[in-house]
């Protein structure tokens, strides 16, 4: 194992501690428990938007604390769910008299343990809500989780339901918007080689030479299926037939087209499957009126990208282009 | 070779070709010869700024196109040289009635084309000035350099002086700014893992399992030594003792500070890397007043990162500041 890091036991922290002094303009970071807070948090009159879960998929979720997406994020430690105590920690720190909605990707710990911390809460008497996401249509069921993983959807959710939050509307409202967004998008991956968790030291899994893995999740959990190395065109209508297929988009669909890559792939072949899937989806009258391409949930090193498709509507367009200013997503501002 | 490609020799026009789609509200891309020109360019009253170089540093140069940094970027093939004419169309592209800034990364054929450029611009009537950036302290003279290299401060340099430009500087005002930023910043970088020009399939050069380079290109061409993996703390202490004593920089400089990624490299292992730098500079005394955490000048897949240090001065900073809407950095608009 070859990364930047001093004792594993201590990546998170200190990688917190850095993440917190170079953008001590828009968040504070507490240690103990791990917590990324909007540095005005509490914002009186405004839903709290919270997410979180295993660390090692950054920029997500730290990334995108800040005006008009997140008001809290939560972080494991890698590859591994918060604590029921560090998410009711964060609903304390950001709260204020609007109610609080958690966004939960699905895998079993984050579920459970969002779940408990929204107990705790009420008992509290803070009203939270609970949106879990669920995009991944590559497996129904997997290591980490009963029924679809939530993957790259999320960031486009966070986005779009901060937007909301943001403007003011009430907590019903907010839950509602977060759940059609979740019925409206849909996600998959491939893996050109694992990641290594610095804890383990060792490979989450190993890949033949030429060999990729369709289906991946974002912790290096199985996929579908192991095919020889295909050329990006290939991959791109794989990827793209089978999120399609699921919701389905049909012709004349507005969408977001979201090409991410796993932590490890250059940009270069981001824009090049980019460019492959708008070919694709011309091909299917799916229009893209809007698009995000680049890292924003990671696996660590991984190489490899996830194809995520939003079928848009005009509310979700104008809170995607609505001003929002974190660190890793910023723009009106 | 894993790479999420079709043909290898179409790698930078596919990839070119989705950039230019997915911000099609910044850019035109033009192929053959490839340019990315900002999309309301020439801009009437001001000094046009052009980069370039080879392609595989993504989101270096392109990715800097647009209002408030570059007015082109001219992308040669992976790791080569563009040529002479292809700047010089960029050049007649862009040019308005201000005269066109160079910023060209010392590389031997990319100073020997842009200076032909220059030559032939000015046979057509356009007034060009060249700056030439080589902020890296490891080697002098290297495999594709008379001299040192530029490496991260180009991406300091570039939205420095875009910022100028940008407010109406002329041409010898923008000149002597480039001049000055080029005197004050000096990088070094570090590499895990070798990256792989698709065109080859080979990788460009190996390491030992527990092995890094330091002082490393972003062309993978040789650095300082190869020495055994070291902890994050331990690199960073080389890398900015390096950086740090060649300005030198002293106890109560004012400083921007860049931890970059190679392209494949962590978010987290970056963050952990920036705040031990913080640690080491507050150690010295060098403040650190602005940040930049992230890949913004990459070498393809590789697995390391370069620290860059600027020193500022109230002028930098306010341009700095400034506000700048390009594909990779974008605020206050």
């Amino acid at each position: 194992m070859k990364k930047i890091i001093n004792d594993p036991a201590d990546v998170v922290a200190e990688a917190l501690a850095g993440f917190g002094a170079a953008h001590a303009d828009l968040v504070r970071v507490q240690q103990d428990p791990a917590l990324i807070v909007r540095v005005d948090a509490p914002v009186a009159g405004k839903v709290a938007v919270i997410s979180g879960g295993g660390s090692g998929h950054e920029p997500l979720h730290g990334g995108y604390v800040g005006a008009g997406m997140l008001d809290a994020a939560v972080p494991g430690p890698v590859f591994t769910s918060p604590t029921a105590d560090q998410v009711l920690a964060a609903t304390k720190a950001v709260a204020a008299d609007a109610g609080v909605l958690y966004l939960v990707k699905n895998y079993t710990g984050d579920v459970l343990n969002f779940e408990t911390a929204a107990e705790l809460a009420a008992a509290d008497g803070i009203e939270v809500s609970t949106v879990v996401i669920d995009d991944d249509v590559a497996v129904t069921d997997s290591t980490y989780t009963a029924g679809r993983r939530g993957v790259g959807g999320t960031v486009l959710l966070e986005k779009i339901v901060g937007a909301a939050a943001a403007r003011g509307d009430n907590l019903e409202a907010v839950t509602a918007l977060a759940q059609r967004v979740v019925s409206q998008v849909r996600s998959m991956g491939v893996a050109l080689s694992p990641s290594t968790v610095p804890h383990s030291g060792e490979p989450s899994f190993t890949l033949g030479d030429n060999e990729i893995e369709l289906g991946i999740g974002i912790h290096g959990e199985p996929g579908r299926k192991r095919v020889p190395l295909m050329p990006a065109d290939q991959i791109v209508e794989t990827l793209l037939t089978a999120v399609v297929e699921d919701l389905p988009f049909t012709a004349s669909d507005q969408t977001l087209l979201f090409v991410n890559g796993m932590g490890g792939t250059p940009e270069l072949e981001l824009y090049l499957a980019y460019n492959s899937a708008r070919r694709w989806l011309a091909g299917k009258n799916i229009e893209v009126a809007r698009s995000l391409v680049g890292s924003y949930i990671t696996s660590l090193e991984m190489q490899g990208m996830s194809i995520t498709l939003l079928r848009l509507d005009d509310e979700m367009t104008q809170l995607w282009d609505a001003p929002v200013h974190t660190a890793a997503l910023r723009w009106g501002v």
